[in-house]
This record gives structure tokens, sequence and C-alpha cells, in this order.
């Protein structure tokens, strides 16, 4: 039996999506006004999926707590009230598309769970536009 | 890296349900108030999900203002502000319940994607009931 | 001490603003799409606000069940899954706009309440569009 | 054409986590606040997802109103307003986490659904906590 | 220039409605499945709302940080994860209605207040059923 | 009859707080992480509230399409992907808090709009946090 816990939390960010392949030309005519050099800036509300047996004893396939705990400290400390582009190492050369965060996001919490859980991420940039992402090829 | 997209959306409608196999009884015993042949309506609330490989110049999956631009063209001009029965013509013959609107808004938008990305379709017919559809056998 | 309790519903119900003082031209004008002679329609989401003192034995300023069969029988067996210009007498003369129907409900709830309480409306058309009535100039 | 048709519900409950096999320090210690002898309660949201082909007559998967009618006899009468730990058979020896809760709601209403419908459950045990269950080892 | 800053937070907590004054027969009249001595429960989301000036230099009615301590520590950490019967003492004697809880909670933020500032508390009982209060006769 | 109308709209910035009569010791120790000089961001989400007499041809206060173009051309394409520091003219001196960002969209808002309409403002910065100012002293 295995179940699929979620947790919500959230984070607060700038940024502004640019190719650095790119001259200015094209990054305006391809990104818009999502290429603000100025930046601009979401409430990216996030969903952490994590799958997996309930352990007999506590009922619990993850303790929330723990799982609450490391979303603070993988990615909340790490993202929270930052500019993606100027502050996070990961998108000092990726461009910090919703789609392009996410993988971030699940790389990061991937590590520190163990491997008879499955996760999955899902991360809205604003309530009508989210990703998700898996690990899944 | 395969990532999901989604894009939010909505259209309001006025509909019946109703089955031309039956008569008024059988279709008042099945239907009961969704029946009422002077049509009720719902706010529709429509969650479109691409999935696919993330292109490594852009960071995108697909571009958010094609995909909705693609949801504006073919759904909301098609179907907002209409009775769903008399004026979309999938429903001259077809059942306009949740289900069946959800597998023509499916194949409305499968035949513009890329074949390289897959599609699901979740379809709110009120806060309460939605439906989910995704080509699959 | 005087409390609010909010109790929400909601019904679904087509209609289509139209003006009878005037022709099909000044009304396609005024209305745009919203004039569609085959009506759409909504999900009504409703929020009745009754104001008054707590009653110190039961500690309710209204009793939530007696609120909840008031909007029950007065406003949902009365429009729900209706055609509102048709088969809701209030409308066979008066346009359909949330603003009207707003006033309608007060209307309805407010000749059933006791004069110490206060009552407002509040009534969502769309997630986006909503009114608020109290009764006062 | 396999669809998914959703139900969303709720019900209220008291509870408590605790291991019958545990003193009451490591109950403490492994159940925080959670573990109040007292009990503490939630509003659990539900929703019911079943899958299944869509009747060419009815255009349904499964009527929603025959869905309903077994989310509430099944579901609803069973535990809304009622002590998990104290009034529910199953919790009597199984600790009501929403792992275990999810479970057990996902027993009780498979057994009176088709076999040719899938059938999936989410539980919401607060807006940022919930889990699902579909019956896949 | 007066702005009214809002803050949410929750709690979860178990609580029967009993009035004292009466025998059980009356109790169960009146409370129904609401008087269910074994308690049941709820996730109780606060609006806490403050108004005042805006202070020229912060641009601050009140600083959002020591709103959501003061919330924190005198809310909260009161009432969280608590049997509002048995553990509040406030409910010793006060049946623990909706309407009760929030006027006990506006009390105890209000003398935490500066008296410029007005204050206002929204507690939902459920996503459907909500009172406020603000502490006007 | 006074109706009020409520539209809500959205945009999305970055900003940082900072006081100009401080040193940085100062504006870090009142605004911590929101002080960050690479700058942060937000949704904010926005409901503008119209306060009239209905019309008694139209049935409107005001016609939501007028009042969804005014909102469009003076806020959402004044602040929509700004940043509010750097971009936003009344904030080259003033600190953008909530508080400040509602009273400034009251003020562009209110010049547009009869005499005879009654404006407020309700903007969330965060999910948990927003702001309301009706112009009242």
């Amino acid at each position: 039996m295995r179940v699929t816990v979620n947790r919500k939390a959230h984070f607060n960010a700038a940024h502004r999506l640019y190719c650095q392949d790119w001259d200015n030309v094209k990054n305006e005519a391809v990104f818009g006004k999502c290429n603000n050099p100025n930046f601009h800036g979401h409430n990216y509300e996030l969903i952490v999926s994590v799958t997996g047996a309930i352990n007999p004893q506590t009922g619990f396939v993850i303790d929330l707590n723990d799982l609450k705990t490391l979303i603070y400290e993988k990615i909340e400390l790490y993202m929270d009230h930052k500019n993606l582009n100027e502050q996070v190492p990961e998108f000092k050369t990726l461009n910090p598309t919703a789609e392009n965060i996410v993988v971030v996001i699940w790389q990061r919490l991937r590590q520190h769970l163990d491997e008879a859980l499955d996760l999955a991420v899902t991360l809205y940039e604003t309530p009508r536009n989210f990703v998700y992402y898996d690990g899944k090829a």
C-alpha cells in the first residue's frame, strides 16, 4: 500500500527570463515583459509530494515535520526573498523559468530522501500557471 | 526530463442534459433538474496540462503565451457565453455532460499540439464536481 | 456585542442580459456576448451575512441550520438549475444582472429574518466578479 | 476513452495520534502536540475520483448523484462529527493518521463500486497537508 | 489615511457544543451532532484585521512580523491542537461556538494593540461557515 | 439602493523595502529579508470595489468591461512585470509596502471614477497578507 503525502510551502522571489546565447532583440521578442532587465517577481507556491509505504507503527509515510523542515532548509532558506538570477547559483547560467525552477527544487530535495520514496514537485508561478516534475524521463 | 506545464482558463455556458434516444419521462428520471428544458449554466474552469522536454535555450516546454492563445482561439471563442446544446456543433447530438465536454476540449486542442507533447485536460463544472481526460484508453 | 455569522451556498442558473426598452442593436452594443439570445450560465456562489447579538444560552447569533434551511428554501429551490429570465418571476421584467440578482436575494431573505438582525448578501457571478448589498441607501 | 470523475465532500472530526506499542514518553516524542490526550480536530476535505468509460447514452462515467450518495452513506455518516479514535471501529487499533484514514476511506468505497471502475481518494487534513491513495502497491 | 492590514493564521482544535443550563435531551435537540460528548473538531482559519494610519517612515500600519508573533503567542499557542472545552479556560463555562470563539480571540488580541488601532477578527469554522467581530455594540 | 461591484485583477512585480532616511543597518533591522538590495517579488492580487446606485435601464452600477479596462490601463500596464522601486514613479521616494501600494492604486483609480461612486481597494501581497483602503480618514 503506497500512499502519497503532500505538503504545501511558498517563497517569494524576483527573476527575469533571459537566454545568454541571444542578443537583447531576440530575448525581448521571445520573453516579452518577462525579460524586463529590472526584474519582476512572484509568490511561488510549492507542493512537495512523497510516495511510499505506510510505517505500521507511526502510520506515517514520512513525518510531516521532517518534510516541512527539509523544504524549509533546502528550498525556502535558499530561494525566499531572493533574486533568483543574481543570488541562486543554479540560475547564474540556467534561465529561471518555472520549468527549470521545478527541476532544481526536485533535485535539491531528491538527494535528501530515502530511495524507497518517490518524489514529485508542483510549482505555481501564478494562480493560473503551474508546472510539475516527478523525475521521470 | 519531462515537465508538465499547466494553464488555467474558464468559460461560462448554458446547457441541459438530455438523451435523444429517450422520452421525456426517462430523461427527467435520469437527469432530474439538469434536464430543465429552459437550460441552466455553469462557470467552467479549465486546466490544460502539456507534458514534454524542456527546450534548453528557452527553458520552456511550451511558450505559455502560445498555449494561452490556443486555448482562447479553440475553446474560449468556441464555447464562452454560448448555449452548448444549441450553439456548439459537437453537442447537437452528444449530451453535454462534463465527461463529454472534456473529451471534446481534449480533441480540439490535441490536433494543434506537437506530437512529442502529451496532453491532459481537467474541467470543473462546479467547485465540487470535476473531470479529467488524457486520451488514454 | 454584535457578531456577524456568514453562510456560503451556491446555485447554477442560465440567463441573458437584455433591456426591454431597447432594440436588438442597442442591447448587443451594451451587453455584448452576455446578450446571447440562447442564454449562457454561471455557478453563482452566495454568502449570506447575518449580524446580531449572541444569545447567551446557545452562543448563537442565529442557528446555522435554520439559516441554511432558509437559504435552501427561499433561494436555492427558487433559482437553482433555472433559467432566470424565463423561470424566476422577478426577472420577467428586471434584467438579471448580478446587481439585480443580489437585491432580489436580499429582499427574499430579509422578510424571514428577525428585525433585530442585520442582513448583507454577497454574490459571486464568476470568481473574478462579485457584488454586495446590505439594504443601505 | 476513460475519463476520471471527481467529487468533493467534507467531514469534521476529532482525533489524536497514538501508537499503542509505545509508552507515553515515546508517543509524545514522535507525535508532539498531535498526541494531546484531550484530542484536537480537523475539517477533512475529501476528493473521490472514479475512472471509467463514458456510457454512450447518459454521457456519464458514473451518476454523480449516486457517487454523492455513496460518499454520504459510507463516509460522511460514518466519520462526520465523530471522534475517530473513540467512535470509528477501524481506528480502535489503527492510528488515525491522514495516511491511514485515506486507506480506510478507499477500502470502504471500493467494495461498492463496479469492478470496471478505478478509484482514487485524496484527503486534505489541513489546507497545507494532504494525502492520496489509489490502491496500487 | 487609514489602511487595514490583514494577516491570516490557523489552528486546529476539538470542541463540542453544550449548554450547562440544559439537560442532555435539550442539548441534543438544539446542538444535534455538534453536541457529541466525544468531541469533533475543525481547522479554524483566522483573519486578523488592524486599521490605522501609515507610519511615514516605515510605510507600515503595523509591522506584520509583530502581528504574526502576537497571533502566534496569544492565539495559536493557546488554542492550537487543544480541546477547547477542556483545555482553554474561557470555554470551561462558555459554549465554544464560532461566535463565542471570535469574541474571545478579539479580546485576547485587543489588549496588546495600540489604542490608535482598530481591530476586527474573522474566523472560519469551515469553508462555508464563518463569523466576524469588530468590538462594536 | 446602493450595491458594491467587485472586480479581481492581478499583477506581478519586484520590490524591496527601504527607508531613505535610514542607514543600511537600520533598514536591515527593520525590514529584514524584505530589504534585500537585489529585490524579491510578488503576485499582487487586487480587488477593486465600486459602490453606487443601480442604473435602472442597464441593471449595472458600473459596466464591468469599463472597470476591467480602467484597471488594465491605469494599474496593470503601470505596474505589471515592473520593478516598483525602479520603474514606478510614485515609489522613487515612497517605500513600496503593501499599505503604500494600495493607497497609490486607490488614488490612480479614484480620479477616473464618477463622484457618485465610492471606491475601495483590497491588495493581496501574499495569500496570507493583504491590505484594504477606501479613502476614509
